[in-house]
């Protein structure tokens, strides 16, 4: 691609390090951003230092936060006994979203992945198995996606507690809500019989 | 959405102004930045803030460029006597990559628009007459996008340059290069039929 101008090209090609933003993309927002007054580059571009300047982790989950412990940890009416082991914050998002869960998270922020030179050093695992080995955890629910990195990680995690006193679980897997069931792979199909619920459970959550 | 940091918020908030951005994708990018090192997020937003304080526009055919004539205005060996409109750099750039035309560009800057609210004093129309009329140009190429947004535009353009003494002409449509027929629509095949050209003619671009 061919550019008039350096000034563009070097905005284009920083835009393009973004993820599953290729350079055609890039050019359109950045064009989007030359037709709209300046003070939208400004406020964007302010918002985004700001964030990554400022942002705090919680020290006790590694949630984001903007003070040493996040909203979550530091809510005295959730069960902090209960501890679900997610991969990012995004995925705290997503179950704070369905309003099923009341106890606390802990984000790994990432999963083992040798391919991609993750090792568990790299994640937030230690502060995990201190917590758990240190008697305040009654249950850990492993929510990782369920991967080859995702399970390598659950089982490394759950070699680390296994001898403490705690109830491990992991999120059911089975057929979507809605999904047909000639379409779901065999997998996923083969666990929801495996693992099915007693009919008057199902009647209670819905 | 629910955000466990205000910074994070903003931060997404900003980057889903971006066209085609919904906050899904711009929470991604946004963790995206925290995860990579803290110049990168530097290096972006500098370049994006230089780029949006410091770009130009070439004066003659209102291309983006680093200088007050833009590259392709100042080479002398392009022939300054044909002008090919489009709407917006992007079409420049996508007919350099062509290799095909050795003339000059005005960029309107987009296309008339009364639903969107565009007029043609908001597009940079007035330059494109004056330079027409004051008899410097032999052709002028109508490149804009067949729709009825560019259909008006080439119209409203052809009525005032109508007096002129100048070739118009506008880009051929037609079935594209590679594609099967019996997929094209009934306008596009049946200009290509009504705009045939000479078999030999065909052999020489080949």
């Amino acid at each position: 691609m061919e550019f008039s101008s350096k000034l563009l090209e070097k905005a284009v090609n920083e835009m393009a390090q973004l993820p599953g933003i290729g350079k055609r993309t890039a050019l359109r927002l950045v064009l989007h951003l030359l037709k709209q007054p300046k003070e939208q580059t400004r406020f964007l571009t302010e918002a985004i230092t700001t964030m990554r300047e400022e942002v705090k982790f919680c020290r006790s989950c590694h949630n984001i936060s903007d003070n040493d412990v996040c909203e979550i940890c530091a809510n005295t009416k959730r069960n902090q006994q209960i501890i679900c082991i997610v991969e990012d914050i995004r995925d705290v998002m997503a179950i704070e979203n369905t309003g099923q869960f009341r106890g606390i998270y802990h984000v790994l922020g990432g999963k083992i992945s040798p391919i991609e030179g993750v090792g568990p050093s790299q994640l937030n695992i230690n502060t995990l198995v201190e917590k758990v080995k240190s008697g305040s955890v009654s249950e850990i629910i492993f929510a990782l996606s369920s991967t080859m990195e995702g399970d390598t990680t659950n089982f490394y995690i759950y070699k680390q507690i296994q001898e403490c006193d705690i109830i491990t679980s992991t999120i059911a897997r089975g057929i979507s809500v809605g999904d047909e069931l000639e379409y779901a792979d065999e997998v996923t199909l083969g666990r929801s019989i495996l693992q099915r619920v007693p009919f008057e459970k199902f009647f209670k959550n819905n």
